[in-house]
């Protein structure tokens, strides 16, 4: 367990942090997060998770005003004082506490809630291995471009895969793919990758937006363009991304072997890319 | 403020009532609430709540026994507590606290939360009044029959009602009415009524379940079928249902007046027949 977090400019042991039980973020959702990874004490892609979490507040209307400099030393000082070498930082801001009603007071009070916890990540090295997926409906919101803890129907999604025994529950809307529960989804196609694209169905991933210009480095070609799931059945390789899985391959889904049950090439070569990224910084 | 509030098995003093930053409600909206109206210190349509608690609870799969008993005597000790006359109950049951991650544990213990607030009602007397909606796009998931605080697309939609200086927010999806952010909807059209048939698409609102019920005793019909924004607007009259709003005229949606801007008859004697139904308990 972690032993300090921090609340609204204060660090507090971890099983004293508490929130108002009229904080927005419980009773309506109303409040946005951000997962950022450590790897051997150092915040992976920081800079994107901030420009996210200032697209996530504006588009909300959240009083926030996001002081990076000031985020960058609570992250570092929580990863020092809760001794975390590979791990990740949890953020949320909600819009605050108010008498409950939909209807938001324009002024509230933000509270910033932030700690660290440790992680293992899925590297490509000796025991890097490949996981199973199982596909279910998209029953989600329309703005799943807002990173926001309105994530019910997410659960709803990861809990049916944990029941099958799978990583990842892909998710499917009108027959295409969208992502996962908590990550994007990839595939490859004769040597070209295809991932949806960013718009109000999809959360741009940060370790998607980072693969994507490392992908620029490449001789392989991404198009961002959704796929169905006789596509997604038919890939030569399946994988995906997020901050805490890095590029983690699927080599199952439902019950169909993707590549004969191995990692792909590519997806390997990605996963090395991706790793050494963060790794050499 | 309200004086006391009751957290798991605790009465505290409500300025001081909180839960843990890793409480799923607060991180996943992982959680399912209940508001009971209060009229004269007494419970409105507490049975119909219960049994829709059990219904979100099941859904949910959340671990929590419900003791009806046990339920009332607490909501009537905080009216008591709190010198609740007309007022509401807020209950909220939490999956629990667990280290963040989209997957439950199956035994985690709920946290639940009850207070008491002080609420003025529309009630059909001389101060009875008529309120404007706003249509907006159903931006909500797909298991709205589930009484759950992913509330967010609601916060969205009642937000933009309100800039309109508006009552409430019509949903509209696939051009035919839904519900609104926190209420039902209901035309009058050639003496018949119309409203959204109980699916997943709406939440089964304990007003209309109510409503429904009397109106068996009256000479009227009632079709429960959705209906389109164009006969939403040619409708002879339109109100809303709710706990909190009972049975609320609606005379005036976007710029256009509903039965010339006045309470129509049928709306009238149906918030008179639903107001008598409690205020004679």
């Amino acid at each position: 367990m972690p032993k300090i977090a921090y609340i609204n400019s204060k660090y507090i042991k971890f099983n004293e942090a508490k929130i108002h039980i009229e904080d927005r973020g419980l009773q309506f959702a109303d409040s946005v997060y951000e997962v950022v990874a450590i790897y051997k004490k150092n915040l992976v892609d920081f800079d994107f998770h901030i420009k996210r979490l200032k697209y996530s507040l504006k588009e909300l209307l959240i009083n926030f005003k996001v002081d990076k400099n000031k985020l960058k030393n609570i992250f570092n000082k929580l990863i020092s004082l809760n001794k975390i070498n590979n791990g990740i930082i949890y953020l949320q801001i909600t819009r605050g506490v108010q008498a409950r009603e939909h209807v938001y007071n324009n002024k509230l009070k933000s509270n910033i809630i932030i700690y660290a916890r440790h992680k293992k990540f899925n590297l490509p090295n000796n025991k890097f291995k490949g996981e199973k997926a199982v596909t279910c409906e998209d029953l989600r919101w329309k703005r799943r471009d807002i990173k926001t803890v309105n994530l019910l129907p997410n659960i709803i999604a990861a809990n049916f895969a944990s029941k099958h025994k799978a990583y990842e529950a892909i998710l499917i809307q009108n027959n295409k793919i969208t992502e996962g529960t908590s990550s994007n989804i990839w595939i490859v196609k004769n040597k070209k990758l295809f991932t949806h694209p960013s718009n109000t169905d999809i959360l741009k991933g940060i370790t998607r937006e980072t693969l994507r210009i490392l992908i620029q480095q490449t001789k392989l070609k991404l198009v961002e363009k959704s796929f169905t799931k006789k596509q997604l059945f038919n890939a030569d390789e399946v994988f995906l991304t997020s901050s805490g899985s890095c590029v983690t391959p699927i080599t199952k889904i439902d019950s169909k072997l993707i590549n004969g049950g191995k990692i792909g090439n590519i997806t390997l070569n990605l996963a090395k890319l991706y790793s050494k990224s963060f790794m050499n910084e």
